[in-house]
């Protein structure tokens, strides 16, 4: 499939299970976006815990209860135009599926919160490494000991990324990852990963681990999957999210969300 | 009153009605804030409202129901510690008090917004001129053309402000401004008022008009009267707001909600 591909393209091929895969790279240039969908008798508390927590659950998007169809993306279902969800029940996992129109229903919210494929096309674009990129695996991902600010019955520790590079290239990727306010910004820590509570880079909770070149340092980005760990902290009847690295992929681009 | 006094001791000497003027000046440097209180049952759709609109309505702060002291400001009790309040009932001005007790309770969700003292204090530092100061007037508001994105009930025009200089000072004021991202951030608009269907600079809709010398132009930024519009613009059995100028003051400082 060729980067060139439309947001609504891409949709479309999804909507019709011709595209079942991770949207890594996929449309590229446009905003891409976490999904987490729950009962509406939550909304105000999980629409809270993301106000709280801006740089894990940055707010691109939230539907009024039964609606499926985002501002960001006119024309698009949200029950149907990710390549693959993950149902919970009861603050358990249920099942994977390719179409939610069985699971969503009119009780229920949907919200859109930033994701960080925004900001690896800046720093690609300065020069900056993505290890996971170069290496062909997932982003490295690290539960911290860094409590989010709870609302209502929604908590969460911080998750992390993890990218290795030179402390030059870190003040850099600061510089550039701070105007992408809206998908995770500026980093939260670098160096020490102890500072944080990971006590070894090499076993991460999500993704894979990469190399560390010698003279690297870590530096690490708020996680959208915090989100997901916040809307399955309560055993709520039914939470609905994206599957891992299957994204839902907006009509927005990723410079019109920048602060400067 | 010295400017020196504290958040904390302003907060005090308010909830005692030793001070109930404006709060314009005081506590120079710290983060002041728009209050709305309303309903818990239609916080979502009015946090929704602020999420979907953050120019106009930056969120500061949002409490849980029947909630009173702030994250931003611990020890304060907003039913007290602003030195007046507008209370509206069934969509209208019902009454202007000291003291919300009797009014705020246990289903009403407290809602603290951006305001724009704080980038004022960064202009003034910058040598830029502050016209409805330097004239001891209050700031030139006007209703525009632009309507923000509804939510559920919540409806308004955009509300600006309007601050006039020198094409050069405006190229300045975005640079000062922009970094104030949750107090409104950059302007909305610059030059001709008809484009965003304001007729009259001198018949601001609030506030009072101010003198634009020869050579200047209107600059205009969002503005959280825009708020008050959306928070009335639907029949609620009651929304208490701060009245005009008499804010809350948190222990936050200006710099510490700055993007950069």
């Amino acid at each position: 499939m060729s980067p060139a591909v439309s947001p609504r393209q891409l949709r479309q091929l999804i909507r019709n299970r011709k595209w079942t895969s991770p949207t890594s790279g996929a449309a590229s240039g446009y905003l891409q976006a976490n999904l987490v969908m729950l009962p509406a008798a939550e909304a105000f508390n999980f629409l809270l815990f993301c106000v709280r927590n801006p740089k894990p659950c940055p707010i691109l998007d939230v539907l009024e209860p039964g609606q499926v169809e985002p501002i960001i993306a006119p024309g698009a279902d949200l029950r149907t135009d990710l390549p693959r969800y993950t149902v919970f029940e009861n603050g358990e996992f249920n099942t994977e599926v390719e179409d939610v129109s069985d699971y969503f229903n009119d009780s229920m919210v949907s919200f859109l919160l930033g994701c960080s494929f925004s900001f690896e096309n800046a720093m690609l674009a300065a020069g900056l490494p993505i290890r996971n990129m170069e290496e062909g695996k997932n982003v490295s991902m690290y539960i911290t000991n860094k409590r989010c600010t709870p609302a209502g019955p929604f908590s969460a520790p911080l998750v992390v990324t993890m990218r290795p590079m030179t402390a030059a290239q870190a003040v850099r990727a600061v510089q550039v990852t701070t105007r992408f306010h809206l998908t995770h910004g500026a980093p939260v820590h670098l160096g020490d990963p102890e500072n944080i509570g990971i006590s070894n880079l090499g076993e991460p909770d999500f993704g894979d681990p990469v190399t560390i070149k010698p003279g690297e340092i870590p530096v690490f980005w708020a996680c959208g999957v915090t989100s997901q760990l916040a809307a399955t902290s309560t055993p709520l009847s039914r939470v609905i999210t994206h599957a891992p690295g299957h994204m839902f992929v907006s009509d927005l681009k990723d410079e019109d969300l920048t602060i400067l």
